[in-house]
C-alpha cells in the first residue's frame, strides 16, 4: 500500500497509520501527534522503493520533482541521501541527527537497543577542521557511540573511517647516565663525533643513525630534545654554543612545521615511546612502543603525523595516509600540537 | 699506502702517483696535469677508509676537521657524503655532477661506458620546484640518461626514485551517438534523469555512477567534459542552462582546483584513457586504459595527481603518493596543467 504525505517545511509528515505500516517494524521515521515524520532522505528513500507518494500544496511530487525540491531545502541532500540508501538497503536502522544519522546494531533498532554509531557525511571535497572533528568525537564519546565519517566520493561511492582519541605510551625510559657530549650542527642535521655517547645513544635508546664508525647523525628534533634532557650541547660550525631558542630557530628555517614537530616528538619520547622518521611511508614518525636492542627491532607499530591544533584535513590526504598506513598494517594516528598534544586515531571500518 | 693531498678551493689535489693508485683502476678523482682532483665527497671518503690524508696550510685535518670545512664550503656536503658513501660501497662507480652525480652501470666504469644515471640528491625537507624537476628530467633525457632522485631522509636513510616523462594513452572512443540529454546541477554532482542516456553513458563509456534504477550521478568533471562535447546540457536547480564558464566558476568554487583537474581530465579522455576518482587512493583518478563492459573492469591502471604547473611538491607527500601507488601495484602520474598537460612518472627504485 502507498501512503500519502505532504512535504511540510524540511519533513514529509504521514498520516497516522503511517506508524504502524512503516514505523513499527521497519523502523521508518518518528511518531507524532497523530502523524509520522519523515526526514527528506528518507521519504525520498521511500517515494524509490514505491512506499509512499508525497505532496507539495496539493500536487504529487515524482522522485525526480522530490529530489530537486529537497536538494534545495537541504544543505548537502544528496550525500545524505547517498548514505542513508546505503546503510539502510544493508540492512541498518537509521535516525536523524545533527550532523548525520544515528545508526543502530545489527540486529538493534529504535526502542529496542541504543544507537552504535554517530555517522558524521561529508564529501571528499569538503575540508574537515581538526576543531570540529575534535568536537564531534568528543560529543560522541561522552554519549558512548563510536563516531563513524562517511565520505562520499566524486563518484558517490562511499568510504566509512572511525575517528577517536587514543592514549599511546611505551617502555622505553630516557634514563641514560652519560656524560654530556657536545655535538655539531651541521646543515640540517647533527653530528655526534663521540663514540661511547653515539653508542650509548643509539643503541641504548635507539636515537640517530650511526654514519661511519663511531659516529651518529641526529635529526633536529632528536637533538632538541636530547639537549632539553641535558644530554648533549649543540655547536654551531664556529664553535658556539646554542640554546633551544637559537637552535629551534634555525630548524624552524630548515622546516616550517619544526616546533609542531618537536611538539609531539617530545610527547611520545615523553610517553616512553620511540619516534623515528617516517618518511618512507609519507608521515613524520613511525613509532615503535618497546625496544630491546636495535638489531632486534623490526616493524614499527603506528605512524604519527604532527598537525597544528588549528589543522584543516584535506580528505584526499586522509585517504591517501590512513590507506597507506593500512597498507602496511599499522595504525594512523594524527597528534595536534596545542597546549597539550592529543592523539586522534582515523582508520577505516567496515560499517 | 696513504697519499697526501691538499685542500684547495672545493678539491682536494693528489700529486700525480694518485692517478695510478686511485684512478687507473678504482676510479676515483679526475686526472689534471700532474695531479688527480678529487671532490670533497670523494675525499671524506677516502679519509675515511684511510687512503688518503689532506692538508689545509700545511696543516692535517682529521676526518671531522675535514668534514666540517667541507659542509662549510659545499651546501648540503652530508647529503652528498652520505649518498655517495652508500653509492661507492655497493659497487658503483661515480662522478661528480652539476645537481649530484653521474652514476655508471654495474660492470661499467668512466673511459671504458657511459654513466647511466645522473642522481640528483636532496633532503626529505628541501620542496622540489615543479619546473626544476623538469628542467632535470628533460636535460638527463637529451643525454640519453635516467634521473634519478636521491632522497636522505631525517635519519640519513637514503629513498631513490626514478622521474621521466610518460605518454599514456587508452583505447576508449568518445563516439557517441546520443541525443542531447539535460543533466541538473544539484549541490557538488549532477544528474541525468534519463535511463537511456544514463545507460548509455555508463555501460557504454564508464561516466558516472549509476544511482537509483536509470539516474546517473556525474562528477563534476564528467558533467563538464561531457558538456563540452555537445553530449549534455546542465540546468541549474532553477531550470537556468549553464554554460562552461558559469559552469566551470561555481565548480571552482566548490573545489578550488577545478580547472586543474578538469584540464587533466579532458587531456585523459582525449588520449582515449578513462579516468575516475582516485578517492580512495588519495589520488584525483584512477585510470584505466581500455574498457569493454562496465561489469567486467577490475583494476585500474595508474593513478594520475592533476598539479599546476608552478607546483611545489612537498617530498614527504610524493614519498607518500607513490608508495601507496606502489602498494596496489600502480604507476603513479603527475599530470601538469600548463598551456600543454605533461605527465610524469615517478617510481622508487633499486638503485
Amino acid at each position: 500500500m502507498t501512503l500519502s504525505g505532504k512535504l511540510i517545511e524540511n519533513s514529509v509528515m504521514i498520516h497516522e497509520n503511517g506508524v504502524e505500516e512503516l514505523h513499527r517494524t521497519s523502523f521508518y521515521g518518528r511518531p507524532r501527534d497523530n502523524a509520522l515524520e519523515l526526514s527528506l532522505p528518507e521519504s525520498a528513500f521511500l517515494i524509490y522503493v514505491d512506499k509512499i507518494k508525497v505532496e507539495l500544496d496539493g500536487i504529487e511530487l515524482d522522485f525526480r520533482q522530490f529530489f530537486m525540491k529537497a536538494s534545495s531545502l537541504v544543505k548537502n541532500f544528496e550525500l545524505f541521501y547517498i548514505v542513508y540508501k546505503d546503510l539502510r538497503e544493508r540492512g541498518y536502522f537509521i535516525q536523524p541527527a545533527a550532523m548525520g544519522f544515528r545508526v543502530y546494531p545489527r540486529g538493534g533498532h529504535p526502542g529496542k537497543t541504543p544507537a552504535q554509531f554517530f555517522v558524521f557525511v561529508t564529501s571528499e571535497r569538503m575540508p574537515l577542521a581538526l576543531s570540529d572533528l575534535k568536537k564531534h568525537i568528543d560529543t560522541v564519546d561522552n554519549l558512548k557511540k563510536r563516531l563513524v565519517l562517511a565520505i562520499v566520493d566524486e563518484e558517490s561511492d562511499i568510504t566509512f573511517y572511525e575517528a577517536k582519541r587514543t592514549y599511546p605510551s611505551g617502555t622505553c625510559k630516557i634514563d641514560l647516565n652519560i656524560s654530556l657530549s657536545t655535538t655539531s650542527f651541521l646543515e640540517d642535521r647533527c653530528m655526534i663525533w663521540d663514540s661511547s655517547t653515539s653508542n650509548e645513544l643509539h643503541n641504548g635508546r635507539f636515537f640517530g643513525k650511526p654514519m661511519d664508525e663511531g659516529l651518529l647523525q641526529l635529526s633536529l628534533v632528536e637533538s632538541s630534545y636530547l639537549m632539553n634532557k641535558g644530554i648533549i650541547e649543540i655547536e654551531n660550525r664556529h664553535n658556539e654554543k646554542l640554546d633551544f631558542t637559537k637552535f629551534s630557530g634555525i630548524a624552524s628555517r630548515i622546516e616550517s612545521d619544526f616546533m609542531t614537530k618537536y611538539k609531539v616528538y617530545e610527547a611520545l619520547r615523553n610517553r616512553g615511546l620511540i619516534p623515528k622518521t617516517g618518511f618512507k611511508f609519507g608521515t613524520h614518525f613511525r613509532v615503535y612502543r618497546s625496544f630491546e636492542k636495535v638489531s632486534d627491532i623490526k616493524h614499527s607499530d603506528f605512524l604519527v603525523h604532527a598537525i597544528e591544533h588549528d589543522h584543516i584535513f584535506s580528505l584526499l590526504q586522509l585517504s591517501r595516509a590512513v590507506r597507506l598506513a593500512n597498507s602496511v598494517r599499522k595504525e594512523m594516528i594524527y597528534a595536534s600540537a596545542g597546549s597539550e598534544v592529543d592523539f586522534f586515531v582515523i582508520g577505516r571500518m567496515r560499517l
